[in-house]
C-alpha cells in the first residue's frame, strides 16, 4: 500500500472534503480483481454509446470519437500497456479516465445515463454468460472423451459395488456412461440459464433508471441479449445469476469429484484395477517408489473450494437490503475462483479419461469375489416362482454357507445348489457365470449388452448434434 | 432406545449370524424421519406392482391381491393407526413387512425386481417434484399479494437508498415488484427443475438393473413422468435433483430475507415508513413498550437454515464414491427440514404484504432529506450540454454547499442556483420536487409512472396465465 | 396448526390490540425445540429465585413458595404430565404460566429483573457446558477403547499408504493411536471451552441490566459458574459459545469421518484388510450377499450435517445488529441437532474399534506389494555417504527396473542390487523386511518399536489422570 | 500454461518414464500460492540441518556449507531475485532445488529424513502461528482503540434496541465495551490456540518418521516450539491448526461484521446517529450527492468469504482418507485469503472507531421516542409491591394508552398517571427520564454510571497488561 500517494481526485468527489484515508483505499481496492472485466466492460461501454447516438443525447460525431477511444483502450488493454491505477479503485474508473485522457472532454459522457450499478451488473451478466457457454464447449470434450473410452471398453466388465462392497458385475461402459449422464445434466442446466439471464440490466442507472430518453431494448439488442429489465430497482441488486452459475458449478464439480474418488479407489495399491499414466501422477519427496494421484485428488480437493464459494456467495446475499451495497463487490472474490476452477477441472478430465489403463487380470480376480452372483440367482428362483422375498432369504443363507465352507458360489457343485435350494435345476450353472450378468439383463437402461449399445447410440446423436449447435 | 428389544430379524438378514447391536440400530434408524415418504412410497410401489403385472412377472391375481394390500397400508397411514417399527429400519421396510402381513405369501412378491435403491431414489424423486408444485402454487399467492400491494400503493414514494443512503425517490409500487422479478426467476428454476428431473428410477434395482423382462418406460407412464431412467448405475446415486431443490430454495429464502431485512429496516423506530401489523408482531417479557418484527427476524434467521442444508447436502455428497452409499440415507436431513421451512416462509409472507402499512407522514419528511433530487438536476445539465461527468462534480460541489450552509436543495432560491451553476435557469425547479422524479421518467423498466403501469400490467396477465395453468 | 385456537392472551400481550394471527404463531414458535431446554431453565430460575431473595427483592416466604413451585413443575416435566401449550411461544413462558396457576400471584414474581434475553443466554450457556463434558466422557471411551485396541494389535503391521498408495509399513497399533491424538486435541478444546464460557448472563435483563438491586456475581456463585457478565449488552447478544462448541463438533466430527473413510476402504470388498462384525452392518433389499458398513457410512455422511449447523450458525450471526434479535431464536436449530449427532457418533465409535478384525492373511499379502522398502533402502544410502537425493534417484530407479522385471524388492538377488547400486553391499538384505521398518525407527514419535511402546505409556497415564478427574 | 516448456525433471521423478503432462503441471502447480511460505520454509530448513548436523548425520562443515546456502536463498527471495520456477511444482522443491544450484552436491543433503509431508506440516504450522500473534496485535491495537473512544463518549446516551426496535437508554461507552468483549474473547481464543498447536512435526517424514537417528525434540527446541509430535502418522495429516484458525477467524469476523451492521445502520440516512469521516466513504459514479459506508459494508462482505474458507476447509477434510493426500494441498487456497482478509479488517476498524461522530442533536430526539423508559418504570412498580408480570401489564396498557393518544411517557401528567396506575405517586417521575436509566442501574455489568466506570478501569489494566506482555 502507497501511503505516501499523493491524494487522488475520484471522480465522484464532487461533494467529498477529504481523500480517502490510504488503508481505506486498500480495503475498498477491487481493480486487482476486476481487471478480468475489462473486455467485457467495453463491449458493454460500445453498446451504451451506440445507444445514445441512436437516441440523440450523444451527437453521432461524438459517439464516433468515444467509440474510437474504447477501441484505442482495448487495444492499450490486450498489448499489457494500459495503465492501470489503483487509486482509480475499479476497472470501471479506470477505463473512463483513461478515455478521457485519450479523447479529451467529449470523453466525460460515456457514463451519461448509467451508473455503476448498472454497469458492473452488465459486466458481470456478460461475463458469467460467456462462462457458461465456455463450460459447454469443456463438457461437450468431456462427454466425446467419455463416450469414446466407453466404446473402446467393449465389454469388459468389472465388479461393480454398492458402498465400495461387491454387489454385481458392471461393464466399464456402462460405467463410464453413468458420467455422461451427470455431466449432461450440468450441460442442460447451463441451457436453462443462458435462458433464464440474458437480460441486460443497462438503463436501470442507480437504481430507479433514467431521466433522459434511453432505450434499453436497444441496448439489449446490441448486446445480443434476450431482453432488457423490467425493473431497475431489482436488477441492479440481483446477483441470482452469479448465485446460480455457483451452484451449477458445484453440481458439476460434485461429479467431478465423485469420479476422482473412484479413481483413487480403483488406482489404490491393493485395488489395482486401473492405472493411470506417468503423466497425471507426481512422485514423493521422500519415498523413491510412489507414483501419486495428484491429480484427481486434487479435482476432489478444489470441489471443496467450488463449494465454499457458492455458498460464500449466499452467505453475502444473506440479509443485505435491496438495490446496491458495497457488500456486492464481494461476488467477484467467490465467482471467479470459483469459475477457473472449474473450467480448469473440466479440461483435465478428458486427459484421465482417456489415459487411464484397466487392469484386466486384476478385475478378472475380483469379479469372482464378494458373490457378484447372487442377485441374479435369486432372480432364477423367481422366475422359478419362489417369491423374491423367499428367494433373497435362501441364496442369502447359501451365501453364508460358500463363507463358512471358503468356497465361491461358481464352485459349489450343482448338485450341491440342488440340494440346498431344491428349487433349482441344472440351468442354474447359467445364472452364476459373471458375463451372463451382461446378457441376461435386457431391459432399457440396465447394465446389459443391449442397453450398453443403445446409450453409445444416443450419446453418439447427442454429440454430434451439439457439436452442430 | 430399546435395549431390550429381542433381535428382530431384518428382511436383508439371510447371511447374517448376528443381530444388530441396538445402538447401532438407532444410529442407523431412519424411520422418524422417512416416513415423511409414506404415501409416495405407496404411489410407487402401486406404479411398480402394475407393470410387473402387466409384464406377466406377477399374475393379475397376485397383483390385484397386492393392491388391495396397499390400499389397506394407506388407509392405516391415513388413519394413524399403521403400526411403525423402528427395529424395521425404515418407512420401506415397515411398509413391505406390514403388506406381508395383512396379504399374506404373495407380499413377498412385491419387491421383485426392485431394491430399496431405485425405490428410494423413486421416492425422493416424486417427493421433489411434489414439492417443487407446491412452492409454485404458493409463489403464485405470493406475487398476487405483491401485485395487488403495489396497485394499492398508487403514486406514493419512498426514498429510495444504495448503500442505505439516500439515493432517489421511488414508488412504492416499484419496490413491491422488485420482489416479483425475484420469485418470478424463482418459479421459472421451478418449471426448468420439473422438465429436468421428470424420470424415473424403478427398474435399476440396487446399479444394474434386473434379469426380469421389466419394462422401466412402463412404470414411468403409470406415474405420470417424462421418461425412465437411461443409466442404471448413475440413477441410482444420483441426488441431483435434490440438490437442485435445495439450491432454489436457497434463492428463494435469500430473495425472502432480503424483504425481511428492507422491512425491518423501514419498521425499526427511527427510520418508521412502515407500521407491522400487531397479528405479526411480539412482545418482550421484560419491556412492556416493546413490539417486535418476530417473523421478519425468523424469517431472516431461517434462511441460514436453508442455506446450511443446500451446502450441506453438497458437502454429504463430495468425494462420495458412485453408485449407492449409506451417505446418502442423510439427503433427506438435509431435503426436509429446508422444504418445510421454504414452504412456510412461502406462507408467511403474503401476510407481511398485505398487512403492513406505509406511514406517509414519515416518509414525506424523509423524501426531502438526503439530496434524492440530486441525479435528476445533473441529468438536467446534460440536457443542457455539460457532459455528465462534469454535470456529476457541479451537482456534487451544490450539495457540499447545501450541506456547510445547511439547507436542503429545494430550499436554495433559483436565483443562487443559477449563480452556483450558470447552466440551469428558471426551469430547474421542475427538477427539484420528489414528484418530478417519477413523472420525468419515461423509459421501459425505470421507476417512472408509465413504466410501473407497464409492470401491473404485465403482473396481470402472468398472474392469470399461471392460474389458468 | 390450529387455526380454531381461541386466541390466547401473551403474557408479554398489555400493549397489543390483537393477537398473534394463528400462521404467525406457527412460525414464530420454539416449543416443539426449547423444551429441552426445561431443565436448564429450572436450575436458572431456582437461582434466581435465592439470589433476588437474598437482595431482598423477595420476601424469604415468597422464595420459598415459587421454589416449591419450580419443584412441582420439574417433577412434572419429569413425568411427562407437564401441560406444554405451543400457543405459550416457549418452554420460558409455558414454566412460568404453569408456575403462576400452581402458586398464584407470587408466580408472578419470578420474572422480577429477568428478561427472556438473559434467561434464554444462561439456559443455552448452561446446556453447552453441559454437552462439553458430556462429550468429554464420551471421548474418554472411545480413547480407552482406541488404546485397548492398540495395544491388542501387538506388533501387527499393515501397508501404511499415503495418498492411498502403498507408502511404509505402519504398525496397527501407531495407527490407531494416530486417532487417540486427534481425539486428544478435541479433548483439551473442550478443557478451554469450559474455563472459557463459564460466565452468568442473568441480570443482564433485555439489554441493559436492571434498576432493581440485583447481584450477579451471587447468581453466579449459585449456578457453579466462574463469574457474572461484565457488559450487559454484549452477553444478551452473545452466541458465541455456541458457535465455538460447534466448531469443536466440526473438528470431532472431521476426525471420526476420517477414521469412517479409512475403515469403509480397509474393509471394502477388494481391500479387504479387516472385517467388521455383522452387529455393525446391515445387508441389502435386493443382493444377498451384501454386508454394507453402514454404521461408517452414516458416521461420513453425519459429519456433513454437524459441519452444515456449524457453518449455518455463522451465517445466520453474519451481519446480525447487535443486542438480541429473534434470528437468535433459530440457534437451537443448528445446536440440538449438532449436538446430539455428535454425542451419538462418539457413543458408536467404541463398538467400532472394539469389534473390527484385522485380517492378517490378506495384509501380509498386501505388505509386500508396493516397494514398501524403497525408504528405508535410500535412507540405507545416506548412512553409506550417499547425498539423500541421489539415493532418492537411485532407488527410484531400481524401483523401475523391478516394475518393467515384474519382481518385488526382496525378490532382487543382493547381487543384482550391488550391481545396479554400486554403494550397497550385503547389509542391504536388513532393510528390505517388512520388519526391518518396526525395528529401524528408533526416534520420538516414529512408527517405530520404542515410540509405540512410549505412546501406550503416556496414554494409559493420561486415561488414568482424565478417569481421576 | 507454457505447454512449449522442455521436460522438467522432478526432484522425484526417478521412478516415472514420462514427464508430467503441461495441462497437469499448471493443475497441480502450487507456487503461485505457497511462496507466501518462503520464510517459514527456511526457517524450517535451518532448524532441520542443526538437528542433522548435532546427531551427526551431517558433519559440521556440510552443515555449515548448507546454512551459507540457505542465508543465499534468503537473500534472493527478500531481495527478489529469486528465480521462481513453476516447473518445479512448488516452494519447497523450488528452494531445494535453488540451493543445490548454489552450493553444489552438499545441497543433496537437505532433505535427508525429511519429506515435503512433515517439511509442509511445520511451514503451515509456524505461519499459523506467526499469523496467531500478528492477530493479537491487531487486536490489542482495536481494543485501545474502542476503550479510548468509550471514555470520550462519557455520559452520552442512545436509545438503544432489541430488534431493531427502541428498548431502553444506553450509554455509547457501555455499548462499545460491549465490542471489547467480544474482541477480548477472540484474544483468548488466540491464546488457547498458541497453547495447543506449538508442537513440531519435524522427524514424522511422509507418515513414519525415519531410520536415521533424527531429534524431533531438537529441532523443536530450535524452533522455539513447546514439543515435537508424538505420532508421526497423525502429524502428517494433521490439519486441525488451520481449521482452528480459520474457526477463530470467522469469530473475530462476526464480531467486526455486526460492528458493521450496526454502523451502518446508525449512520443511515434516516436514522443518522453517527456520522462517518470523508474518508472513511466513497460517492456514487452516477448521483452527486451519496456519501456512502463502503468500508463498513466490505467487512460484512469480507465476513462472508472468511466464513467460506473456514466452512471450505471443512469440507475439504472431510471423508478424506487419513495420512497425506494431495487434497491438502488446497488448505492453503483457504487459510491464506482468510488470513489476509481477517488482519486487513483488523487493521481498519481502528479508523472506523477512532473516526465516527456520534450526532446528539439526531439521538436526543430519538431518546424520547419509543417508550425506552417503560421497563424501568414497571420496576418501579416491583419496587412498590406489584409482581413484575402484574406490573409489565399495566405499563404495556399505559403504553398502549399513549399511543392512542399520541403522547410520549414523559409528556403524561404525573396526575393522570396515577389515575390510570394508582399505585404510581409523585415519585414516578424520576424514572421517566432518560438519564434516570444511567444513574439507577447500579449493579455489575449493567448500562448504569458505576459499571461504566468498573469496565473502562478493567479494561486500562487488560491492555496494559497485554501491552507488557
Amino acid at each position: 500500500m502507497a501511503k505516501e500517494d499523493p491524494p487522488v481526485k475520484s471522480p465522484w468527489g464532487g461533494r467529498f472534503k477529504s481523500a480517502l484515508d490510504p488503508l481505506v483505499r486498500q480495503y475498498t481496492a477491487s481493480l486487482h480483481v476486476d481487471r478480468r472485466l475489462a473486455r467485457v466492460d467495453l463491449r458493454g461501454s460500445r453498446a451504451h454509446v451506440r445507444m445514445l447516438a441512436k437516441q440523440g443525447i450523444l451527437s453521432g460525431e461524438e459517439a464516433e470519437r468515444i467509440l474510437a477511444g474504447l477501441v484505442a483502450v482495448e487495444a492499450e488493454i490486450e498489448s499489457g500497456e494500459f495503465p492501470y491505477r489503483e487509486e482509480l479503485e475499479d476497472i470501471h474508473m479506470n477505463i473512463e479516465t483513461r478515455l478521457q485522457e485519450l479523447v479529451g472532454e467529449v470523453g466525460k459522457k460515456i457514463h451519461t445515463g448509467r451508473s455503476r450499478n448498472d454497469q458492473v451488473a452488465l459486466d458481470l451478466r456478460l461475463f458469467c454468460l460467456d462462462t457458461g457457454r465456455q463450460w459447454q464447449a469443456l463438457l461437450l470434450k468431456l462427454q466425446t472423451a467419455l463416450r469414446d473410452r466407453a466404446r473402446r471398453a467393449g465389454t469388459d466388465l468389472f465388479p461393480g459395488w454398492t458402498h465400495l462392497q461387491a454387489a454385481q458385475p458392471i461393464p466399464w461402459a456402462h460405467y463410464l456412461m453413468s458420467f455422461m449422464e451427470m455431466f449432461w445434466r450440468d450441460y442442460r442446466r447451463l441451457d436453462s440459464y443462458a435462458e433464464m439471464h440474458s437480460v441486460c440490466p443497462l438503463g436501470a442507472g442507480a437504481l430507479s433508471g433514467s431521466t433522459l430518453p434511453l432505450d434499453p431494448a436497444e441496448t439489449a439488442r446490441e448486446l445480443g441479449l434476450n431482453s432488457s429489465f423490467r425493473n431497475s430497482y431489482d436488477v441492479v441488486g440481483d446477483r441470482d445469476f452469479i448465485l446460480e452459475l455457483l451452484q451449477i458449478a458445484s453440481q458439476i464439480m460434485l461429479h467431478a469429484s465423485r469420479l476422482a474418488e473412484d479413481f483413487v479407489y480403483m488406482s489404490s495399491t491393493p485395488v489395482g484395477w486401473i492405472e493411470l499414466p506417468d503423466g497425471l501422477c507426481t512422485g514423493s519427496s521422500m519415498m523413491p517408489q510412489k507414483k501419486n494421484p495428484d491429480v484427481l485428488e486434487l479435482t476432489r480437493g478444489k470441489t471443496a473450494l467450488v463449494l465454499a464459494h457458492a455458498s460464500g456467495l449466499a452467505t453475502l446475499l444473506k440479509g443485505l437490503p435491496t438495490s446496491y451495497n458495497r457488500d456486492l463487490q464481494q461476488d467477484k472474490e467467490h465467482l471467479f475462483p470459483a469459475v477457473s476452477t472449474t473450467a480448469d477441472t473440466l479440461g483435465i478430465l478428458p486427459l484421465v479419461i482417456e489415459g487411464f489403463e484397466i487392469r484386466n487380470e486384476t478385475t478378472a480376480k475380483a469379479l469372482h469375489e464378494g458373490f457378484l452372483m447372487a442377485t441374479d440367482l435369486a432372480e432364477y428362483l423367481v422366475r422359478r416362482g419362489v417369491p423374491f422375498r423367499s428367494a433373497h432369504e435362501k441364496v442369502g443363507k447359501l451365501v453364508g454357507y460358500c463363507i463358512a465352507e471358503g468356497v465361491r458360489l461358481e464352485e459349489l457343485k450343482i448338485a450341491r445348489i440342488k440340494e440346498l435350494i431344491p428349487e433349482c435345476d441344472d440351468s442354474v450353472s447359467e445364472v452364476l457365470s459373471v458375463e451372463g450378468a451382461f446378457r441376461h439383463r435386457q431391459h432399457k437402461g440396465s447394465a446389459g449388452e443391449q442397453s450398453v449399445k443403445e446409450q453409445l447410440a444416443f450419446w453418439d446423436q447427442w454429440i454430434d448434434a451439439q457439436a452442430r449447435g
